[in-house]
């Protein structure tokens, strides 16, 4: 009994004696052509409306893209009016080339040259399916027949192109052979020259010849050993320009694109986001950041990404994934607590170096670079360890606790990750260092205090402190003085039950800026059995903040509310 | 003034004087862990609770998966528990292993090997990171201090283990220099081999060494050259399998993992839908039916893959794309016309040919074969061409429309999405059809009508129509024999106005199987100035149905209701 896996026919790759593509790399941007309007629209299930094709197109004007293909105009009267509306509506700038897509059919050609009246710039793009599979069940036709199809159209092409190139069109051509990637590739060559030789291209008029990957049916490497034998077989390559249409159904769009331009292309078809039919075209984001990130310039702007998602989304009402390269809702996460480490060890580094590279562990472009930001970097859930919570008391809030307190309030944070089950928000993560430490006021409390400071003739500090203070119901003065405020306020406590704490570490920081600024200060304690205990005090007053500190540290030990 | 892409770091190729990998093929299936539960689950901004991992976990069982990646026990307290309910739980079949990771830390190894006690089958996996980049801006230690984390590890884990398979635990080992792909070559070797060494692997017991490209930042070529380069420098490759654990940063993860098993590797490590840290891991999904489709058994079943997309959405709260290969909801539709032609071109050609082999343009693989169909493949839009309708006519409606009707409907319908903009529903289809033909009863209409038949000696038929017409308030008697019904008929309203239409072309078939089915009949006629005219007559009576149809013809060509 056959399986039913084995009813599929492999790809079979050619046999190479030699190949150079492998040993080659990417280094400049190649023309870039969308084809968002035409085989990105035509997968929709609703098609754009005129509006949002013009707003679509005006986006891909402002990223850069200099040619675009807008429609199939000869295939119905919506896509010919908008064909028409681009034209006679101004919206083309004087730059920017249309590409209208055409059957190689006769009656159809005819409509196309209607359509394309009074445009400036146009490639007239033509195309017939050239697979063994599509000529065997689809056009029961020989090889010499699916050229005379190309061939036919493209002389009828040249002859209705010369009076409307005579009355000024930049008018050139483009010819697909459809279901490239399944065609044997000496008939490819040979259907690629008849035509090449057909519309009369020359090296100074050279034809775009486009080499699709209807259905990505081969792996990346395959498809770029075709390319290199195609390129090197082709007699008038210098004719030709070589232009890739990948679409993604074995998910190696984005791989068979770029090795394609190791292989010789220089131009691809693309569209945002990787829309198109199926599981779509190759993503032009993508494509084009990828090269960004290795420091090439995509010749595209990609700076406001989110703002070109919008419009996206808008007009298409298709949705980026939220794992889409650069672009989806997750990509600048960092879940993991060892994540989150490097990456604040990364910033810090970057910072502290004065790098002038980005060298950032585990984000693989800066998000500013593409208009988005570190805050939504991080978020907390019971995956992420002492660092991700770390990070956002100091990147959303402010507080740079000190890195001793970073495993006990992550571990707090853990602990509630863990009991809610999800999530948590920063608001949250805020909220549970303030109860922790911040209300941490009871059972001792400052009622009052005073200082008095002077500075001897030899330079040394003296303060002199005196308070009161709350235990529960009762209240009582303390006074001592030292060599600063925390060393006095440590003697006026001596003698009283808090004293068996002794006095760590301590960091002090404003927290906003401004007259209203807030002093926030860090306390490490440590008791008789070495145990380390942390508190935080808040005040306008830098004096008083470290009081409330030490306080906070105390009460937390006593009342056997640390985590 | 230096640009934005300036500040990246380009990857630098190994120079290979030889590579073999371009010239394999992938011919069996590597063996598949899934890490869905650990690196998927920490990606979730809500991680499963144990309810959605435990039916997450019997689903990878079901599809075949035999080792699985459970989680980072030592990290949190849910982690922990996870781990035990599976093993106490008994959810783990015999034939499964389970995989736990861990940091090279000693206090969390310890900590992980109280999670694993009672299971049968384990892979300890252990990492540390090994990248240039890690090394200098996160640990700040040179190579030697990073071998040390991993052979201080693996010494520890050596000997924690001894004791647990003297109990019989079947308990082997995973390492992975995490950021492998950011690592110098010859290091990774080095760092590998000590820990080979350290943990006394053998070619008896194999210690798999799982080479991640924690964030994607080359292209897979590459990456296949660098895996040939370490296998082949590997002094103790016998005593590991090689394992990949690819990342999407630039949307190659497939690729990368395809080249990769050319260039050596044995295992993949990956999760379903590409769930994972920021772009996702490789999708397992696509992997294993890019190896379907190519006749090769991936050993794993997605034969109903919409169950399982259903509960992975459920359990992870990620949707899958719309696109995504294989599993998206728009990847087995074909809105262009060219393509709905070619797809029923194909359905035909294999069902007359009766071909063994899977040979339909644009659809990669069956849809039955993973659980969908072809119902929803053709939508209806302006985009669609003349085959679009007749399909959906024929396979949601079973009317087999004449292929000469095709271009008449496809422009109706055509007519109608460009006036609606979206696209149409089937049942929007249908209801054209029959306001077009079925319903065209205006102006004449059989009111009523008889036959009779005789065969004479020489066999040939006579059969004499008597019928009453109704032309709006007329009615009239109308009577006429011939050689078979239809040319009854036609002699019989010879003489009236209706004469100037002749006969062309008539099919008739059944539209459902059983007692109550009906005839649909279909009628080409053409008038005096050769145009066609087309009409459908439906009726339980099979010799009513083409009168009903030629009434319908001759309706749509007399009141102008013709599209």
């Amino acid at each position: 009994m056959k399986k039913a896996y084995e009813k599929y026919i492999p790809f079979v790759p050619l046999k190479m004696d030699h190949r150079t593509w492998p040993d080659k790399q990417i280094t400049k941007a190649p023309i870039w052509c969308s084809v968002d309007l035409r085989d990105g629209n035509q997968a929709l299930v609703d098609p754009m409306n005129l509006q949002e094709k013009l707003e679509y197109f005006h986006t891909l004007v402002d990223i850069g893209v200099k040619e675009i293909e807008i429609g199939f105009p000869s295939a119905s009267e919506t896509e010919y009016e908008i064909c028409r509306e681009l034209i006679e509506g101004g919206h083309i700038p004087d730059d920017v080339t249309i590409q209208v897509l055409v059957q190689a059919r006769p009656h159809l050609i005819q409509k196309t040259f209607e359509a394309i009246r009074g445009a400036k710039h146009v490639i007239l793009h033509f195309y017939n399916s050239t697979s063994t599979l599509q000529r065997k069940v689809v056009f029961h036709m020989d090889m010499a027949g699916i050229t005379k199809i190309a061939t036919d159209a493209a002389q009828l092409i040249y002859e209705l192109s010369q009076p409307v190139i005579a009355e000024g069109m930049d008018l050139r051509y483009e010819y697909s052979p459809e279901s490239f990637m399944g065609t044997e590739m000496d008939y490819a060559v040979e259907i690629c020259q008849a035509v090449i030789e057909a519309i009369h291209a020359t090296p100074e008029k050279k034809i775009i010849l486009n080499l699709p990957t209807t259905v990505e049916n081969c792996m990346p490497n395959y498809f770029a050993d075709e390319l290199e034998y195609f390129i090197s077989k082709l007699p008038s390559r210098d004719s030709a320009i070589i232009s890739l249409h990948p679409h993604n159904d074995r998910g190696c769009g984005v791989a068979t694109a770029e090795m394609g331009l190791l292989a010789g292309a220089e131009r691809i078809e693309a569209t945002l986001f990787g829309n198109g039919e199926r599981t779509g075209n190759v993503d032009m984001v993508t494509l084009a950041l990828n090269m960004y990130t290795q420091g090439v310039d995509p010749e595209l702007d990609f700076s406001d990404i989110n703002k070109i998602k919008s419009m996206y989304e808008r007009c298409t009402k298709m949705k980026v994934g939220e794992r889409q390269p650069y672009a989806g809702e997750l990509v600048f996460t960092a879940f993991s607590g060892s994540h989150q480490d490097a990456i604040n060890k990364g910033t810090a580094y970057m910072e502290e170096s004065g790098s002038e590279y980005w060298e950032i562990p585990y984000l693989p472009i800066d998000p500013a670079d593409v208009g988005r930001q570190y805050e939504p970097i991080i978020r907390i859930n019971s995956q992420s360890g002492k660092g991700g919570a770390a990070y956002v008391m100091h990147h959303n809030f402010g507080f740079d606790l000190p890195k001793a307190m970073h495993p006990e309030f992550g571990h707090i944070v853990q602990v509630e990750t863990d009991r809610v089950g999800t999530e948590l928000k920063p608001e949250r993560i805020y909220e549970l260092f303030k109860e922790n430490y911040i209300d941490a006021t009871a059972p001792y409390q400052l009622v009052r205090h005073s200082f008095a400071e002077f500075t001897d003739e030899e330079g040394h500090s003296h303060v002199t402190f005196a308070g009161t203070l709350r235990h529960k119901d009762t209240t009582f003065q303390v006074n001592g003085s030292g060599n600063g405020p925390i060393d006095a306020f440590f003697n006026a406590i001596h003698g009283q039950k808090m004293d068996r704490f002794t006095f760590v570490d301590y960091k002090e920081h404003a927290i906003s800026d401004g007259s209203d600024s807030m002093a926030v200060a860090y306390i490490q304690l440590r008791d008789q059995e070495g145990k380390d205990h942390f508190g935080v005090g808040i005040s306008h007053n830098i004096n008083l903040a470290p009081l409330k500190g030490i306080l906070s540290a105390i009460n937390r030990a006593v009342s056997g509310k640390e985590a």
